[in-house]
């Protein structure tokens, strides 16, 4: 399912950092109506985000109240220090980083042959190896089981993501840099150094 | 400044991680109401954590309509797969992690002293080898970018951690990931082990 806001390979960037990352941060309204935020693992499949938790735990408190919700998953490739580009002054300090959130709404999945079903894209991505009997909702060894747990899908209404590599620098700075970062090496400097050439025409600020 | 919520050594835990993670998600509420998370370079120090931006950016209008924040820090250390604890289930499969959550109020710092002291501490835990020219207030190559820049405070009236590293486990299942982490061997595996027997008898299970 493709959202008109990307490109298909803006996409493909997308759909393959949220596989390659294990958890994510869920932004929820407390009842109270403050902002609260749960570091998760999740699946990302055919534009849904899926979590589980406990029935009785504190974001489903959350969840009841107020169903909106945002997901957002981010990695800090490499700190990027003033000197790469300035002598003097320490303000062009900065990061370079990956950075998706999904805006949406909460939604209980309450059909234990689907709750089986997303709670095996979590483990297809989490425990890739396999070592376990397959979820089957009608299964003895699982139907207590997929009763107790709580199964969430977001239904995102937007999504945006900003990769951040140096994008806005001009072309001396910006292969300064890459050429600092592959000296520097620590890291994912290197890795930082060739998505600075990726994404330079691609300029995927998207936000 | 000591919360009264930790002891001394669980105060010292967490702010070592905080001191160690270079980046947190600051949950806030829009204009209209919703959950946003956004991604940021933080310090901590002596009890607030700071955060710097663009003046028009759109953290700082969520925080003008409304001051109530929190902040999460986290790391995931290993998943642990289910057949570490059990031959058949997949139930059992988890992640362990180190999350620390402050909750409180954004407050601007305004005075250009102040934000000279608080980007001073951001470039100190970021860029700890120096090779810029140190904030001053009145230094006029930082007096029109001291301006430009917002500063924010975050005065946390709740903070909460989570270090979870097996403490639930029963002592033979304890051991048995403990030796399954050492062997598999891969990323943080080694030092999830040492944080399980480190933590063992502490059960950082704070929330």
């Amino acid at each position: 399912m493709r959202r008109k806001e990307f490109t298909i390979e803006q996409e493909a960037e997308i759909e393959a950092f949220l596989a390659e990352k294990t958890y994510g941060f869920l932004g929820t309204i407390s009842v109270d109506g403050d902002p609260h935020i749960t570091p998760l693992n999740f699946v990302y499949d055919n534009g849904y985000v899926y979590f589980h938790g406990s029935l009785a735990g504190e974001k489903m408190k959350h969840l009841k109240a107020k169903t909106r919700v945002s997901f957002n998953v981010a990695e800090e490739y490499a700190l990027i220090p003033s000197y790469f580009s300035d002598p003097l002054l320490a303000c062009p300090a900065t990061a370079y980083f990956k950075s998706v959130t999904v805006f949406g709404h909460a939604e209980k999945v309450s059909d234990p042959s689907e709750k089986a079903k997303a709670l095996s894209l979590f483990m297809n991505k989490l425990q890739p190896e396999g070592g376990y009997t397959p979820i089957i909702a009608n299964d003895a060894l699982y139907k207590g089981q997929l009763k107790a747990v709580a199964v969430i899908r977001i239904v995102p209404d937007r999504v945006t993501a900003k990769f951040k590599f140096g994008q806005n620098l001009e072309q001396s700075k910006h292969e300064k840099v890459q050429a600092l970062l592959e000296e520097r090496g620590t890291n994912k400097d290197v890795e930082t150094a060739e998505l600075m050439r990726k994404f330079c025409p691609f300029h995927t600020d998207l936000t």
